[in-house]
């Protein structure tokens, strides 16, 4: 009798968050339109659409009747093991719903979307000062949200808005590794500058690069890694992102006619999220546990596109003649050597999405801490702008003229994402171990890349990675593809090897 | 007391039908999503998401308070005109939504969403035989629909499909002026085709006609006409719509680079469509009272832009010189009097769309004899095809060689739109209607015209029509800004005058 009941619960809770998750999808979808199509003054009716969708999301959750098959179906031990992690993961997405009450939810929505639609104006303007009071409410509610969550999960409030977007991330693992990055980077940083100093001048492609060239490109590039057009998109957005759902992915870049280079290397980027995406299992559309891993895990199958393989030598040899062939280069520029030598040029910057990955730690840190101080009240809003400014100049010795250039580039925080910045370095680092161990794992896909071929990567990942969507934690998924938890030492051979080899 | 507790169900039932319509308004964008930007792939997931709304929004209107506070609130004799009215059309959606079952919306919405999806294939290979079980699936459900409806509300099973897009709308009064129209047209069709004949003969324009600079044309006339960018969007879609919500209106068409004038009236006309829309009464966003009154007035207003104001001579001597401009055109078939005759061409054809305005109603008739047929049990699915040529051949004189060109020309029924088809021609009665009696009120509407200052005929529409909202029922609101309700007089005038006259 008890299996028979518990086995009723669960199903019902599959109904349930299959209702949930296409609430949120079209929620998704509503996002990616607001950020590609949506013309000005669309803003007022965008935000009450997505507040009225999270508000009822929430109710449907929060509802009574949830924490009851929640309870019933925790002692059915007919459950396999993909059924017993949708239970897991439905309890988490419970918890950290049930942590808020309704009307927080849609006064969060609310604020998020007025504060993102005036950081776009803020940013068009380089004017932090119009958009202080409304990222001061965000952070306002961003904090209570991470009090109410922290009590909740038994969890520090840091760690409490992590957990979203990183389950079972914590603080004190960052710590760690980034301490590990802190001790290593600098000095490696210095050296390579060094050795780039004493290599010929890099030869800049020299533009204009007309916008439909290099759509042209990038969409040939996306179909050659395995992006199925019949199932997804590519638009231009101010922010870059992947969005809307397995079945149907969007991704998006932005394009200058003066550079191609960060275009592409975006849309190759955006194409490793999307690649997860729809790797993840059809059986588990719409539930928890079909669901990506995490964030970090998420920024690891972007980075090992983008870093790993797209700015490989092997791809670059592999690209520059089609490169040269879109744009009618002529010249020592498109040679395949001063191509590399230009994808892997490292040089420190302001911005973090054009940021090489020897200096985009330094990025991530920076805001890893100013979010932490934010949101422990140790630094206040109005205070932000310095703030940043003197930890550029500490970590890459760099003071940005522009709040533009300094606190006003990323979304994140006007959206209300606090929380996940961390998982960027996080990612980068799971991506280098996650290539290490598909090099060692499958020969055939080193050769393939340098053949044009992605298939047997892009096999590897889906059986070790995309297809295990969050039946495993991030921990356990990668020991079983790579033989040990996340750690800096791949990414660390890799930098070496990449750039002082 | 009784008024304090009255006054407390409308407030509760303004905050439930607003959140009732921003869902329905995200389903709207999402539609538009489908019809513009979706890929293939992505149907799957999109009827999901759109089947969750759909019974979501149901179970909110269905839950039982709601008929608790619509009976609360009727004894409320504090409300103004707009409230009283606004509790009008709150009862009236109510009641269309309680008629059904959660599951009946839930399966209608997917049997919809399949039969959509198979449509487009199945217009696209002209190949009705793999449409058809899922067209008799949806008929079936909207049979069912039809019946539980006619139950709900005192009505015919087709008055109560009707009903939900012309408010009030009954087959008996759509017989009367069909009845009317019938007896007018077939001899006012040959006189006019009899006098073209004895003139010179048209020159039309030879293309190609690129498509940006197509686009470019209409956006140009959209802005003259008062379409507001920064509220809405142009884009392109197999079927021409008019979608979004009134602060962000999203209008579609298709082009063909071999002609230009069938895009081009067609933008106008959906721009008719936007701009009612758009001037709907801020104040009542999101309220049943603040909606556009009923798809007859809606089609009023696309077809007093598109046939009234763009295919008058006034508007094509504007025109002639842009689009000659525009398209570098040269000769005789630029001139703006052989245009003139270009765009008032009368001639049987297949396709609603492309349809002059004295050959459209027989168009309309057919659909609606055929609706009615099958929603009566008098004609079989299957047997459409063969009804449908038979229907055009004794009313417009052509045998449709396909069914491309017949039964598979339109995306209505496919969807789920029964009792739709009769306001069309409702609508073009109405626009002749309102135009006569806009241009007896202000003389400088038709000057404005000839002048590209489309100001004060929008100033009259404002007031007039869009502004009124769903206040009034379609009948008051005729007689309000024209003198009588709708009738085939104003019509049948304008179409001597401008095609014997």
């Amino acid at each position: 009798m008890t299996s028979k009941l518990a086995v009723t619960a669960y199903a019902q809770l599959e109904e349930l968050f299959g209702k949930v998750q296409a609430l949120g999808d079209a929620e998704g979808m509503l996002h990616w339109d607001l950020a590609t199509m949506m013309p000005k003054g669309g803003a007022e009716a965008r935000a009450e659409q997505l507040a009225v969708l999270a508000t009822v999301r929430h109710s449907m959750l929060a509802a009574p009747e949830t924490g009851e098959w929640l309870a019933a179906a925790d002692g059915d031990d007919t459950l396999d093991a993909w059924r017993a992690a949708n239970l897991r993961e439905m309890r988490r997405k419970w918890t950290h719903a049930t942590a808020l009450s309704e009307n927080q939810v849609e006064r969060l929505s609310r604020a998020t979307s007025a504060c993102e639609a005036a950081w776009r104006d803020a940013r068009a303007d380089d004017d932090f000062p119009t958009v202080l009071p409304k990222l001061e409410t965000v952070l306002s509610l961003v904090r209570e949200t991470a009090e109410a969550k922290a009590q909740a999960l038994s969890l520090s409030p840091y760690d409490a808005l992590l957990d979203a977007y990183e389950p079972d991330g914590r603080a004190q693992d960052i710590d760690r590794v980034f301490g590990e990055l802190e001790a290593f980077l600098p000095d490696f940083l210095g050296q390579v500058l060094e050795r780039q100093a004493q290599q010929a001048a890099i030869v800049a492609p020299e533009g204009p690069f007309p916008i439909d060239s290099q759509r042209a490109l990038a969409v040939r590039l996306m179909g050659m890694l395995g992006f199925d057009f019949d199932h997804g998109r590519l638009d231009v957005s101010l922010h870059p992102f992947c969005g809307g759902v397995p079945d149907d992915v969007r991704i998006t870049t932005r394009y200058d006619e003066g550079h191609f280079a960060s275009a592409l290397m975006g849309v190759l980027h955006e194409t490793g999220h999307a690649l997860y995406e729809r790797g993840l299992p059809p059986a588990w559309r719409r539930q928890p546990v079909g669901e990506a891993r995490g964030m970090a895990l998420h920024e690891s199958q972007s980075l090992l596109m983008e870093m790993q393989v797209c700015r490989s030598r092997d791809f670059v040899v592999l690209l520059a003649p089609m490169a040269k062939e879109t744009f009618g280069g002529e010249g020592p520029a498109w040679e395949s050597d001063n191509l590399y030598r230009f994808y892997t040029r490292v040089e420190p910057g302001f911005i973090r999405v054009d940021a090489d990955e020897v200096t985009y730690p330094a990025h991530v840190i920076l805001r890893y801490r100013l979010e932490r101080a934010l949101i422990a009240g140790d630094l206040e809003v109005r205070d932000l702008p310095a703030a940043w400014n003197e930890g550029m100049e500490r970590l890459l010795g760099l003071k940005p003229p522009t709040d533009r250039l300094g606190c006003l580039q990323d979304i994140h925080w006007y959206d209300g994402a606090w929380g996940y910045f961390p998982t960027y370095t996080l990612g980068a680092l799971a991506a280098a171990q996650i290539f290490e161990a598909a090099r060692n794992g499958d020969a055939a896909i080193v050769s393939g890349i340098a053949d044009g071929d992605f298939a047997p990567l892009l096999a590897w990942l889906r059986r070790e990675i995309h297809g295990k969507a969050s039946q495993l934690s991030t921990s356990e998924l990668l020991v079983a593809a790579t033989g040990s938890p996340l750690a800096t030492d791949s990414f660390k051979r890799h930098l070496q090897q990449r750039y002082l080899g």
